[in-house]
């Protein structure tokens, strides 16, 4: 499952202004692109593949593979490699390859209901939501509480966020990307993911976990490089991590997803200082 | 049109860590909820209302109405102020109130297509897409090039940054909110909105120009606090803003959609420096 296209910066004529003086130079820039995931679902009665359009999200190109295979696995559609007989980028043989669309083949035995994946899909549900039933959502999902029973001291968690931008290759070329990084509970990182989105980034970590069959990440750290969402923290508690720190802040509902699932969550984790929202006893003093 | 609910920052009990202290103190934090957007329609063949649920964002609490409207033009559902009817709080009578739905009725003239809303609903299409798709998909609903026909000076341009950030209330309180500001070509501040989302702040300050019958919003600057990604400039686009400027850094695709509708993109604007993507001679030298 090789994922070809890495395409993800580009160059660009700007005009750089300051107070006394503007001048053009080029300059590197985050590649964007749609991409959408589809599920393929063989059919028996039909003897072909049945293929359902999920989502379309604007993301850099690169782990593309991943993307799909992390989505998926966030959305609850798949639960560990096998569940994926192949991934693929869709090729319409009358045009140009644009790797656009990636292919995703469900082995037979994953039960797939189209209906039930309300969040990204049209839904005419009329029944109520509200922080709690997202959380419940989640629950519905979640195999476990992420397990990690370790404690990481101040300077290794003070290290983290430098270490993730030196694995920023693309971010430090164009200074317009988001990064998830995952480390051990020695703070050595494992793994990181770039994207435009945040959301993307973490999908392709969790992605990349998935297809190497490392899930759940017990015993891990994961840092990402912006606020912490629900949504990234939903990301995390999912893929059975028990740790979660964020360059910047976290909202309320973040903070009661981690609460709940016993996951650590540290937020403004810049230089020396930062915030503990929950599982204080996972920090060492 | 009065939107009831501003809840949108908590306290909570957090702990402190600095290399050689830790401490227990409230936090203000900024509250993060779903919010249902519903749209619906007169049936008269049945005598009622159906009820389509487009979408859920995770979005701060407050300006909701305004949300749902930026939402709905943004998507091209609904063009101007005169397409909507109304806008309410979906109250279930079992239940407490949750302000997390908001219904938005439909004029009779206005047609509506589920269908049709493809980026962010179930669609099993099989057609391909790529960058250029969804620019000509903006292409399609956008009446007509952003108007602007002004210049705006260095020092002018420098100044917007201090001025979006004094009018965030909520994320000097929590460091955790994104804006959009709208200012008029003198460099003063007309409008400002906030969220943990950045195209939920769009949105918002989009969906309060639709209600006040502002739109298309000729000769304004827009300023973006995050990154400059081609969703929202295309958001900028379909409003009209013809000039858009960002504290973070800009996409290719973003980029494109600026040069393609005369749009003036500036990017990394802080302090002394910026970059210009697009449409340069609206700056002036």
């Amino acid at each position: 499952m090789l994922d070809e296209r890495a395409a993800n910066t580009g160059e660009l004529s700007i005009t750089e202004v300051s107070k006394r003086s503007s001048r053009k130079r080029f300059d590197t820039i985050a590649t964007e692109e749609p991409l959408e995931i589809r599920v393929l679902k063989y059919n028996n009665a039909d003897h072909d593949w049945t293929r359902y359009s999920l989502a379309v999200t604007m993301r850099t190109p690169g782990s593309d593979f991943e993307l799909a295979a992390g989505f998926l696995f966030s959305e609850g559609v798949v639960r560990s490699k096998s569940d994926i007989v192949k991934i693929s980028y869709c090729a319409d043989p009358r045009e140009k390859q644009q790797y656009n669309i990636v292919n995703v083949y469900l082995a037979d035995e994953v039960s797939f209901e189209p209906s039930k994946l309300s969040r990204h899909i049209y839904t005419s549900s009329s029944c109520g939501i509200c922080g709690k039933g997202s959380i419940d959502q989640v629950k519905a999902v979640c195999w476990s509480k992420p397990v990690g029973d370790f404690k990481v001291t101040f300077d290794k968690l003070s290290s983290l966020s430098a270490k993730l931008a030196a694995s920023q290759s693309m971010f430090n070329r164009t200074g317009g990307l988001h990064a998830s990084g995952l480390f051990d509970i020695d703070a050595r990182l494992l793994s990181s993911r770039e994207d435009v989105g945040r959301h993307n980034a973490l999908d392709k970590l969790v992605g990349s976990l998935l297809l190497k069959d490392r899930l759940p990440a017990s015993g891990t750290i994961l840092l990402v490089s912006g606020r912490a969402s629900f949504e990234l923290v939903q990301k995390a508690a999912l893929a059975g991590m028990p740790f979660m720190a964020a360059v910047g802040a976290p909202s309320n509902l973040a903070v009661s997803l981690a609460e709940e699932y016993g996951i650590t969550l540290v937020g403004f984790l810049r230089g020396e200082r930062f915030n503990v929202y929950s599982s204080i006893e996972r920090v060492e003093f």
